[in-house]
């Protein structure tokens, strides 16, 4: 259906159907011939493209969420749902993109939404990192969901990942822990995120581990250790990671694991060596994912705050005073049946 | 940017820009124009719109995923996978699109991709039921992906459900359970799908009730009984649902679990109950979700083929001599240490 088959049906010219249909007030047209026009492209069921949508209210009404891997695994989805619900608020329709992480299809997914007319992009990564947003992003405004500008400033989202580390140790310090934790899942050098992250580096591990750090410092104590896991932050490296560290002849008193696979791996390990969750070795781990319930007993696990980062990011697309600065969200601890007196 | 700067730098009327980058070759240009014209939008940044583009190629290069909430859960974004998978060797980008399962909201987005120029539309379900697709849809070639229609016929992919309930029993009967075996996770009337579903009907409960069913009047057995759980396929559910059956007195020798995560609580259960996973009691169950792996022992789970629902569904969009009917993907048994010999 075009332009040219409604100016004939109305029996005007086809500036006449364009200035109507476009909303443009600066051509004088007569009541009758706009409502003409109307009638007949409503008649034709001619759909005016977003373009003149746009021009005519300002807005289009679509934001698009551009990220690595965010729709195609299921690691961070929630954020998903948060960012849709503040969207809905606002009578905004949300695309999602996944580019999966490769530069050159980015660049087309985001030529190809230009092209198609939104009104701002929340550009995201399936875990915390640093990014560098493509340059085509300046066309239009963007916040940073769940990864933070390498260099420069942007307005972004990202959960409190030392606050986080700070509390799985308090916790841990409140039960008499003290001086046999011991972390697992640092990352070899090299291969950080794991390969299947073509070497991301996640922000998520070296924060978690400061904020643990200053946690035991400021009771004059330490980390007994850090244990590597292999390739990942899975069930079996978990249980790979601490077997080896019992093999050592350790004696932990508690384990913080650097997600809640981790722990299920740690909590296979233990059981191996005939060693109880909580009786024997306290565990805690961050994430709160649907493993945290899953597995016996449930696990203590600070909630990446995945539905509170997706609306924010969202708040600040939309607030035209938002500064470029870093915003970082609450993790929430959920308490399970991991953590004990130490013995 | 406009078509009229565009034409000034070039030197040539309006109407000249938008013959050469609409591709249009019924008016004759000459190619030292064309060249120009070329080389003006080139300088000027000129974006021309996506539906110059497809005039030229007959195609836009997208294709839109509209779903219920297969971006805002951890559920079935591997299909998204898939599909993403399956575009890129076809040079096509995806646009997901979550509904939250709301009709006024899908019209509006099925609206406003259709505004954009889109190639297809894969209709896709959380998880498997039957599905009445908007009128609008059938503006454009679309797949049902993880859903059947409720009436008529359309091309549509879904996981073969009566199989893997013939799997799961199967496997228990080659390791001699028979007459002992209860199925954990019917729904209660009304209910079906869970609460947090809004009644949605899941075909898999009643496919994989079916299966098993087979299965077993093939060697003269039937099932010991089947287990309602409160409200929806969780882990805490499943828990509650096997404290029940263990309280009435019956003696399981295999439970089929609804899913992963009833299965995580079938353990709870059990080992409160100081019943061992497999010595005392086999478990299989279906979905080969992360939470398979991270319950102790592992879980036998037959896995939902999401990654090859996905590229099934790509592929069908793209054969224009698919028919339409219902195409069923094999599920695979993933074997853990959950299922051992009957006692």
């Amino acid at each position: 259906m075009t332009l040219a088959q409604v100016a004939e049906r109305a029996g005007v010219s086809r500036s006449a159907v364009s200035f109507v249909l476009t909303g443009r007030t600066d051509q004088r047209l007569s009541v009758e011939t706009t409502e003409r026009v109307r009638k007949a492209a409503e008649e034709l069921g001619y759909r005016p493209n977003m373009t003149a949508r746009t021009l005519r209210t300002g807005r289009s009404g679509t934001v698009a969420l551009v990220s690595d891997f965010v729709s195609s695994t299921s690691h961070a989805n929630s954020m998903v749902r948060g960012a849709l619900d503040a969207l809905r608020e606002r009578d905004t329709i949300l695309f999602t993109v996944d580019t999966q992480g490769d530069a050159g299809q980015e660049k087309q997914v985001i030529d190809s939404l230009l092209d198609r007319t939104i009104d701002g992009v929340l550009y995201a990564s399936m875990f915390t990192r640093a990014v560098t947003p493509p340059a085509l992003l300046t066309q239009v405004p963007f916040v940073l969901l769940n990864c933070v500008p390498a260099v420069g400033v942007a307005r972004a989202v990202v959960p409190d990942e030392v606050a986080a580390g700070r509390d799985s140790a308090n916790e841990l310090l409140r039960f008499g822990h003290r001086d046999h934790i011991w972390f697992i899942g640092t990352l070899p050098p090299g291969v950080t995120g794991g390969l299947s992250w073509r070497g991301w580096a996640p922000l998520a591990l070296s924060e978690r581990l400061e904020g643990i750090r200053q946690a035991l410092a400021d009771v004059g104590a330490e980390l007994a250790g850090t244990q590597m896991v292999d390739d990942d932050w899975t069930t079996e490296d978990g249980r790979e990671a601490v077997t080896r560290l019992l093999a050592t002849g350790a004696h932990p008193s508690a384990l913080i694991c650097a997600n809640d696979a981790v722990a299920a791996g740690a909590y296979q390990a233990l059981h191996r060596a005939e060693l109880r969750v909580p009786e024997d070795v306290s565990v805690v781990a961050f994430d709160g994912s649907p493993i945290s319930r899953a597995i016996d007993p449930p696990l203590t696990s600070i909630a990446l705050p995945q539905v509170e980062l997706g609306r924010r990011a969202v708040e600040l697309l939309f607030d035209k005073e938002a500064q470029p600065v870093i915003h970082r969200i609450a993790m929430t601890m959920v308490r399970g049946g991991s953590v004990g007196p130490a013995r």
